[in-house]
């Protein structure tokens, strides 16, 4: 299958077969994949909760609205925006400089742009959480379809809830939750979509 | 190439070669593949505005710092999310109903959630703004990519200057911009990635 008829297949799905889990290694894949979204400066300012054991997909039911897809999907990723990401930006960038990718004068300039972009916009903090954490959601969502998986997006939860059963830090902002697993009996079909001529315009 | 070797070889590109465009029609077929992305409730909270033609390159070329990309790149797309989508949600799922995909009662269910969802909550408005732009924006590049295109998401821009150039709606939050074409000769390679024992906790 291309990757234009993936992107075209792949449908949000709430329907998994309870009976086959993924492996720490198949999930550490999917991250690897999800990971290599872009972000600004290379932030990278994003983290992955994995859940899937029964204690942790009990214990995330009842703060998701009881949506039986976290108890029946492989596995649950919490997918979560770092807010501050200019304090972690020097650290996360450093494997790039000593790659020489970018020189040591770049890498400066854009730990000074981030601490002016971001230090004292909180705000723009939090639209960069959304943003890196959808990024990559998105790479994991098709990466998932390509190994056969299905998966679902979530912002039904409770994310004061999620941050404290789960020990999130202060700076971490739950972006969104992703179910994947392997497919069940009844998911919907892919919902239409606008036409394109309501959505684009040229200049 | 497989989409795990595209989305490895996905890089963000600032050199492009100024003497290849994209018609009308390749336009709007990444556009098509970018709106197979999902958004809560399907309700496509997003717009793109693609700037090609010389004259609105010149006018968003200081709004975006003087990046030459903008100039370079086949296309320079602006990527809206929109607020207040509880509005437009019951038209936009309309076409879901039609096709008896979902029923009365979801739709109707649909639309109530989200009015108490996104109703009173500008934050969250904004969140789903940047997050289903996000997300079509990913989706946007890796369509790209396979396509034998380059890009490069951008952040370093004036928004409000945007949103006057380009008479973008108040609902409408321009949540990146993308820079499409046929890569130049000076693109660095891939930045490296944290390790996922860095990002990824399994529960």
């Amino acid at each position: 299958m291309s990757i234009s008829e993936l992107i075209k297949a792949r449908t949000s799905a709430s329907s998994y077969d309870p009976s086959r889990q993924l492996s720490e290694a198949e999930i550490n894949e999917l991250i690897e994949l999800a990971t290599q979204a872009p972000s600004a400066f290379n932030l990278q300012n994003w983290k992955f909760i994995a859940i899937r054991s029964a204690e942790a997909k009990a214990s995330l039911l009842p703060l998701a609205f009881g949506q039986q897809k976290i108890v029946d999907a492989a596995v649950t990723f919490i997918i979560c925006g770092t807010l501050e990401p200019h304090a972690t930006l020097p650290a996360a960038l450093k494997p790039t400089r000593d790659a020489g990718i970018i020189d040591e004068a770049i890498y400066n300039g854009w730990i000074g742009a981030a601490q002016n972009m971001y230090g004292e916009n909180p705000t723009f903090q939090r639209d960069e959480a959304i943003r890196s954490g959808a990024l990559a959601a998105m790479t994991l969502m098709l990466a998932a379809q390509d190994k056969g998986l299905v998966s679902c997006p979530m912002i039904g939860f409770n994310p004061a809830g999620v941050a404290e059963a789960f020990a999130l830090q202060a700076t971490d902002v739950p972006v969104m939750m992703v179910t994947v697993g392997y497919p069940g009996s009844s998911n919907w079909p892919k919902k239409p979509r606008k036409q394109i001529s309501e959505v684009l315009t040229f200049a």
